[in-house]
């Protein structure tokens, strides 16, 4: 049996009782959390396994990032100051469309390095039309949590040669899913029609249909994002997405829609019914202009919300406390100061992300049992003399913290991450291939 | 003659015609930029002076932030999710109060240094009622270029006891002008009248015009944050603040007005005619629920805008990353993908910081006879593995960059901070000491 213990400052459990532990110790046995205790019951003598010592840092549970394009990693700075339907048609269409392996790993290896050097260690990926067999394989290699599947496009007005016939994505989809749902412990299949305005119904009843024969498999799409997407839904299907996804009978507990900025009372009365899950991208939203969403509406009426870095072209980042931090503070001038406070964005980046994948009984805060998905961060670095009270640490985590704070990190008991240094990949080799990848691919476009 | 060269990947100018020049360099005589030229024109090995080789970085000026609040950084973490009034009245006003000498040098030190470390080199800050002495000595010391001030109380209904008499601040402001201002060449006056609600005319007034003795010196105050601020302006005064302003003869091209959220039609023009200065905070704007003021429309007019991080007590960061970014973000939405494009904000971040301050013709960028006011960013942190273009490289330094991205600061041709780490303070040292004032504080409050 493989035991190790880590001994932080404190520990930010983010269980239901919202404790935070000080003097304490994490024993981790095989990569679960076994035992969390007073310091002055843990005898380091006797103990026979590594022992962490960071009594500077702050233990939190990893990062659940609930909607990724790491096949778009490439194209960060590509494709600024542009609304949705555009910088799809101009940029993200074409460019994705020019992948091929090799440009795919290069995109998808630099989106995992910098999400596990920002501390995430669950995503849920919308991946591309093809070669997706490369990204679920760079993620196994990654040992990231993951739900991640193929982007199925049966309908492109924007770029037509991104695309597929319904009866091929439909097949590629299946095959896929036979083949990655569960390869291993920490990979599941999430179906993934890429949003209304590219999918018949047919591919989107079915492969909502298939995702039910996978248990522990997700619904993923965007939904309700721009003003322009939402006249053409509108005009082609008589209603609004969520709405019209209703109609078609995909929401649910298992669905996950990224996005919903422009959702009317009656499609949230939908959300709440079905139990359907709202991940929330704030940068991508702004930078694409597309408009702040109603969260501390969502929250209010027991609506599941989660949180993502989107992709690197509409963000640019791919970091959980950049996005914890503007989704609190774009709220605070509509809804006032109170609104979204750190804790409130700590359970969202968190537990609420492992909620919403239905992962929360593996990850997503720390508790006994759980698998130890963890994240040691450095606060001093944000200049935090003092953390004399519990709210004073989540406000550092919150609104002072980045990607710098962030230490080390571990995966299911192992260190990916270790002095702010990947363990996994040569960030150097990382860039030096993306850049030979990328010139090529854009001279494919 | 002090000699040093610096060759980097680039130079970002932002200057008249934003060049960014590649495979140049930047010759530095006694901390004035001397020369720019093509590195084929450029004998390595004739050169008598240091040669700092820095091929994977980007050059780019020193940030320049317009509004500053350097007594306030112990405060930060400790005053979260309060809007304006209430903030200054439970929080900040009573902190301040509590100054000793010790306590506000360990809050200036560790904010420079946080503010260096993050690429600033000049500075417009607002001080504190007592001990001024103190900030303008840790300034000096810091090597900091430096617009600083005593801040001007002398009403306050919302804590009493932080004010003095009309006559006692002025005659304190007079003689703190007499010693401070140009007392090096890095460092002047700024006549610092806190806001509306907490001066009387007569202060508002002679500030104004003492202003006037001291060549260089600005005027600078806060207006417009918050909608009770400006409902409590009204009613004693019968105006907006602006309005006010412009009554009592205080609006100028030397005076600096913070945040700017809440302005009309017939104010905003009244600021156009002035030439008054708007020093925008989206930052402290959002997470004190105050607003998002309209800069674009500021923009179109002419109307002079830059940045800052106020204090960390309503950010909670110091960083111009930050501010850049997000001042971009929040406006997108409102005013299309297209508006504060990553251009725009770096200007706004340097050369219009700069101008607003009256310190164009030394800082803000890099040209020849300017001050060697430099920041060597490593834009391959930012997951750029290829700048192909000049709009790439904003992009990566605005929308994707932080302050881990910042390698090495020159202010006047001294380095400050080398490899991400202050060469004049140590930051272990810096947070010990201000862990121990913070609590002595927190006593005396």
């Amino acid at each position: 049996m493989n035991k190790q213990v880590i001994i932080p400052k404190a520990i930010v459990t983010v269980n239901n009782k919202n404790e935070i532990l000080y003097n304490h110790v994490l024993v981790i046995e095989d990569g679960i959390i076994s035992s969390i205790k007073p310091e002055e019951h843990f005898d380091i003598n006797s103990f026979e396994g590594l022992v962490h010592e960071h009594r500077d840092l702050i233990l939190i549970p990893g990062f659940v990032q609930t909607h990724i394009h790491l096949c778009q990693t490439l194209f960060r700075g590509l494709a600024d100051d542009l609304e949705l339907l555009d910088w799809l048609q101009m940029k993200i269409f074409p460019y994705e469309n020019a992948h091929d392996i090799n440009s795919l790993s290069a995109s998808v290896r630099l989106g995992i390095a910098e999400l596990q050097l920002g501390g995430a260690t669950t995503i849920l990926d919308m991946g591309t039309i093809n070669h997706q067999d490369v990204i679920f394989n760079e993620l196994i290699d990654s040992k990231m949590r993951a739900i991640a599947g193929k982007c199925l496009v049966d309908i492109n007005d924007l770029y037509p040669e991104f695309k597929e016939s319904t009866r091929d994505s439909i097949d590629t989809c299946n095959e896929l899913a036979e083949e990655f749902h569960n390869k291993t412990s920490k990979i599941k299949y999430g179906f993934a029609p890429r949003f209304v305005l590219s999918c018949s119904e047919e591919l989107l009843r079915e492969s909502y249909e298939m995702s039910k024969n996978f248990h522990g498999s997700l619904y993923h799409t965007h939904s309700s994002e721009n003003k322009s997407e939402i006249d053409a839904v509108r005009k082609l299907h008589g209603a609004e997405n969520i709405e019209y996804f209703d109609r078609i009978g995909v929401l649910g507990d298992t669905t996950i829609l990224a996005h919903c900025i422009h959702v009317n009372d009656m499609e949230r009365v939908k959300l709440k019914k079905s139990d359907t899950r709202v991940a929330h991208c704030p940068s991508a939203n702004l930078k694409l202009a597309s408009g702040i969403a109603n969260i501390p509406g969502y929250l209010k009426e027991g609506i599941s919300v989660s949180l993502g870095a989107d992709g690197p072209p509409c963000n640019n980042n791919l970091d959980m406390f950049t996005e914890m931090r503007l989704a609190s503070l774009i709220q605070k001038p509509i809804h006032g100061p109170g609104i979204m406070d750190a804790l409130t964005m700590l359970r969202l980046a968190t537990i609420e992300g492992a909620k919403a994948l239905h992962l929360d009984s593996e990850t997503g805060s720390i508790e006994i049992g759980k698998k130890a998905d963890l994240v040691l961060l450095d606060l001093m670095k944000a200049g935090n003399p003092i953390l004399m009270s519990d709210a004073e640490i989540y406000s550092s985590i919150v609104y002072s913290s980045g990607i710098h704070n962030v230490d080390h990190v571990m995966i299911e008991g192992e260190w990916i991450v270790r002095n702010s240094e990947s363990l996994l990949f040569d960030t150097k080799e990382l860039l030096a291939t993306a850049e030979g990848e990328l010139t090529k691919l854009i001279n494919r476009v």
